[in-house]
């Protein structure tokens, strides 16, 4: 039975501290720990100060297997990291010829610069004994050691070379220490809110451990992740795929993929698949669901284009939507919706046309509250349309506006029923 | 003499120790404490796990003076931070039956849900004695306690949440801890990098103390802040006064407002005023133009619509640009745009169209390199066409080429040169 390795990031630099710059580094070493199957407890960030960053490596030595540090490796009098690291475990720091004389072509090739200022040859000096993380990405070399079981990798501040130095070097050195392996699948949700899905899988969630079960919530969707951990990457799929049946049994249609990034690149794959092209007619929506397909790479082979009509009269000059029945039934009806993706198929050429009317607020319009939205697919057979009575809040409204077209189009796309009452809430 | 403060950031959620989500909150955080004149000294993220929790909470209550801890309010069973907080400083949970009936007003009003799970509940329960934070923009609210001199504040884990409420509960509440106000401006700034800014203004950043400059950068723009600490709010403003000037002096045109949301609020305040309408033709920013100008409430005031043009042959159909012109020229050039902008200022009945074509990338057409794009005003007068090469990076080209639109826009509205040459790097 493998030992469950703990590991605890921790990040040096006053500048996080200061909000001046955003950790990604401690996001993306927690990503690829946990594909390694090793537990980040904790993620801790410690300013450039040499005595609270002592008492941080005191602590960590008492709760993790292992130590990830990033920051602090550069040539300035803030970058402290190796010479703290080094005397809490007792190793002596010594100079390292061959680093100086890499940094010295670093500079001259990449960077042009003949003249190294002294102060740079600062990250030549390397706890002894350690295993050198060579940078490739920059100057300043990481490196890793080990004392009394525990294992210490250091790693560069700048993103770029953090990511870069941890695949290159960290990886392999990690993969050697654990001999279980973790996979997991993420379920995409789309038409229903966290604490409702949460509510259907409550039991089974608190039940599970190995694979465990964890609702995610995001703007507008909900997300699922299934996490197993076994010796083989097909023990792991074999733990997961009755919970991955159950979780979908219980959701049903809801579902609308697994590990996909996104709900406009599962439409864009099923129209590229089924060689269908399509537009939008946006009022509300204001040119949001244009904006999420052309987010996509290649989207230009599904993707026609769209009118966002905004202003009312050019719902009848751009898409030729009747004035007198925008005057009948108002401009936030099923009615309207209808013509607008009627019109904008013909308009722009394309095999389907989704459309939006409705009230992101904070103004109604007396008839409908606010945050109802009427949305519209229309197709070379049919004209589909949905009422989203998606309550307060403008950002909300149109996110749920246009994840509602989006989710209509894949709904037929796939031959389930397009229209389906659980917008309604 | 005021104390310094010093805080800790407490963040709860296995999800970022999984690097399922950056910890934004962090950062936000610690530029809001940071602008209090509150030093953090710590950031720690742990799991939701209740042992963990306990024992961080029992190492921050000996190292700061304020404990700020996000995420864990929730309904579900993972949200345990109210309850591990209250046993640390040993004090009771207590119902509070106006918060359930808020969220209940919250569930119908704002979600249109009439029903609740019994586990939405859960978070009626605060600490006995707190200070409410009631939450106006999700259901969680959070709370504040001081117990033998720590100030604990908890806040809710969605970053727009947290966000929102300690701006508007947090930030007075830690106000009142100080005899010193913190009074900060933010200049911001479009069209240069940040390292370009910085360049410019290192040396005035590196000799100011109080008030301080410091700059942020942005999705596309740079932020750069002013703070000031004294006794009163006009004394912060006297001080800040000349390092405005002098920034601005600096900077020049590009600074594009002081306290102001975005790029996009300027440019709707400016047609506002002048009562005038835009509208838009969007190949490869997608209809990205149009989103950000209908993100802002009201925006029916002065946007008309736009068309998405993305196929080539819909600038013809449904713009009317020549498709000779555009065989001509190729369709991401200056030409092409021209049209495309004079035509939608037609088409929608705007006083003014603004029209982007461009290479967003991957692919290139052979003749631009990706990141090209040709951004077109066209008022009752005259055209003007501004040529960006943005580097690579799909939705860096596609937020550069939006912001460039906008920004010729305010330019002209401003009576400024509205082709500028800094959108050439």
């Amino acid at each position: 039975m493998a030992k469950q390795l703990r590991a605890e990031i921790l990040c040096v630099g006053t500048e996080i501290l200061l909000g001046n710059i955003t950790n990604t580094n401690a996001r993306d070493l927690s990503v690829y720990l946990s594909e390694l199957g090793i537990n980040v407890f904790y993620q801790t960030v410690v300013g450039d100060n040499p005595e609270r960053l002592t008492e941080a490596v005191a602590l960590a030595k008492t709760r993790a297997d292992i130590i990830i540090t990033t920051g602090g490796l550069g040539p300035t009098c803030d970058d402290l990291t190796k010479q703290v690291l080094a005397k809490a475990f007792g190793l002596e720091m010594v100079f390292h010829e061959e680093i100086a004389e890499e940094m010295k072509r670093y500079f001259r090739e990449t960077l042009g610069v003949t003249t190294m200022t002294e102060n740079n040859f600062q990250q030549a000096e390397l706890p002894a004994g350690c295993t050198i993380f060579h940078n490739e990405w920059g100057t300043a070399p990481g490196c890793a050691f080990e004392v009394d079981g525990v294992h210490v990798l250091m790693l560069p501040g700048p993103p770029r070379e953090c990511n870069a130095m941890f695949k290159a070097c960290a990886m392999p050195y990690l993969r050697k220490l654990s001999d279980e392996i973790i996979v997991s699948h993420s379920l995409r949700i789309v038409g229903s809110g966290e604490s409702s899905v949460e509510a259907k899988l409550r039991d089974m969630m608190n039940e599970l451990t190995n694979p465990t079960l964890a609702p995610y919530a995001k703007e507008g969707e909900v997300q699922l992740r299934v996490t197993a951990k076994a010796k083989t990457e097909a023990e792991c799929e074999t733990m997961m795929k009755p919970v991955l049946d159950r979780v979908c049994g219980i959701l049903g249609d809801i579902v609308y993929g697994m590990d996909v990034e996104s709900l406009e690149e599962v439409v864009f794959k099923l129209l590229k698949e089924k060689q269908l092209t399509i537009a939008t007619a946006e009022s509300c929506t204001g040119g949001l669901i244009a904006k999420r397909l052309t987010d996509l790479r290649g989207s230009s082979e599904v993707f026609r284009g769209g009118a966002v009509t905004y202003a009312t009269d050019t719902k009848t000059s751009v898409l030729g939507v009747p004035a007198a029945l925008i005057a009948e039934h108002g401009v936030v009806s099923g009615e309207v919706v209808r013509e607008m993706a009627v019109h904008a198929r013909e308009v722009f050429g394309a095999d389907l046309a989704v459309a939006t009317t409705g009230l992101a607020g904070p103004d109604g319009d007396g008839k409908n509250p606010v945050g109802t939205v009427f949305v519209a697919l229309a197709t070379d057979k049919d004209v589909y349309v949905s009422h989203i009575a998606s309550g307060m809040g403008r950002a909300r409204v149109r996110i749920l506006g246009s994840s509602c077209a989006l989710d209509m189009t894949r709904r037929y796309l796939t031959g389930l029923p397009v229209v389906v009452d659980y917008y309604k809430k």
